[in-house]
């Protein structure tokens, strides 16, 4: 599907899934405002149990605020998550994810901090109706040619984090999102065939 | 954005967003394997902590086993789930999930299971490394006219649900999505504006 018959269809639904991928190291360019509450609109739009919405952003540019989440990452990864993806991720991405939690990722000059508002959902439910709301953020962002990637290794530093960004503790905290752009285009993806993971009827009839 | 300059671009990424909703009412009309192929190849596209692409999707087109699946969601919101619902969530809303729950769902003429497979991810990446997941295809059964819900309620008879689906205890079973064709154009939806869910630098600060 194009615009003109001739270039490609950036903002098609499925083209756009194909793209999305983990962005890990940013240019020091800014992102403005318009884009950053376009992709917080997508976000917003996405499904919640019961049509809860529990689903809260906090935007982050501040210099000294995102060296702190930074440093809350550095901290998650050095402390014990490391040691965990050690012999089980495959050295390319061990790389990018060590470099990642170490230095690139709060170079980002936007950090997008998701919780869950638990006045408004239960602790059960939380998973369902805010990772919809994330998947759509990322999608819109790879839709504007933003890198993005989902982190969650911040979040068991919840109580700095809340200290950082003023929210309260019926605020489950779910996951950091740097947001800017891209040093450079990403590798394909790699994903496991559909005959692996889908299954007709019963789990014995791969598909 | 547009094909011809008239007709909208259905697949345009944030258009699919803005039309999402929950459909809890087909047809009998069948979904063929090419589009049930489609949307579950979106699914596989989504992010997963550290790549570990967990989910696993049984797809169910027999009528008993649909019928059994269907008997689950009723005992799971009669045995309490809507009494919890029940003075909380808006009378429409409600009448549409009791009958989605007791009746009409069970009628789509595809349930895919969706499941995380635990010798892949830990049981607190789940959500981060499914519901993305998920979110890919509901967003592709948008794009393609399907209905579509994200249901949980099952999910609290598990045990059952291995039973229909061969699905053993190492898979985590997270979600149940009817799959079909809408008997009516869904009612817009309502959400929360910006200003009430996002947040620039601390929570005292709304966008």
């Amino acid at each position: 599907m194009t615009a003109d018959g001739d270039a490609p269809d950036v903002r098609d639904v499925f083209g756009v899934m194909e793209r999305q991928r983990a962005c890990r190291e940013f240019t020091e360019e800014d992102v403005s405002d318009e884009l950053v509450a376009r992709v917080l609109r997508a976000a917003t739009r996405a499904p919640s149990a019961e049509n809860s919405q529990p689903s809260v952003f906090v935007v982050v540019r501040d210099a000294a605020t995102r060296a702190a989440i930074g440093g809350l990452m550095r901290r998650a990864w050095e402390g014990g998550a490391r040691r965990y993806s050690e012999g089980r991720l495959d050295p390319a991405l061990l790389a990018d994810v060590d470099r990642g939690a170490t230095e690139t990722l709060a170079r980002a000059p936007v950090h997008v901090i998701v919780g869950a508002d638990l006045d408004r959902c239960l602790p059960q439910t939380v998973g369902s109706s805010v990772f919809p709301a994330i998947q759509n953020l990322l999608l819109a962002a790879t839709a504007v040619g933003l890198g993005s990637v989902l982190t969650t290794l911040a979040v068991t530093q919840a109580g700095e984090l809340r200290r950082l960004t003023g929210l309260d503790e019926r605020v489950e905290i779910v996951a950091v999102i740097p947001l800017g752009w891209p040093v450079r285009p990403p590798r394909p993806g790699v994903r496991r065939p559909l005959a692996e993971v889908a299954f007709r009827e019963t789990a014995d009839h791969p598909w």
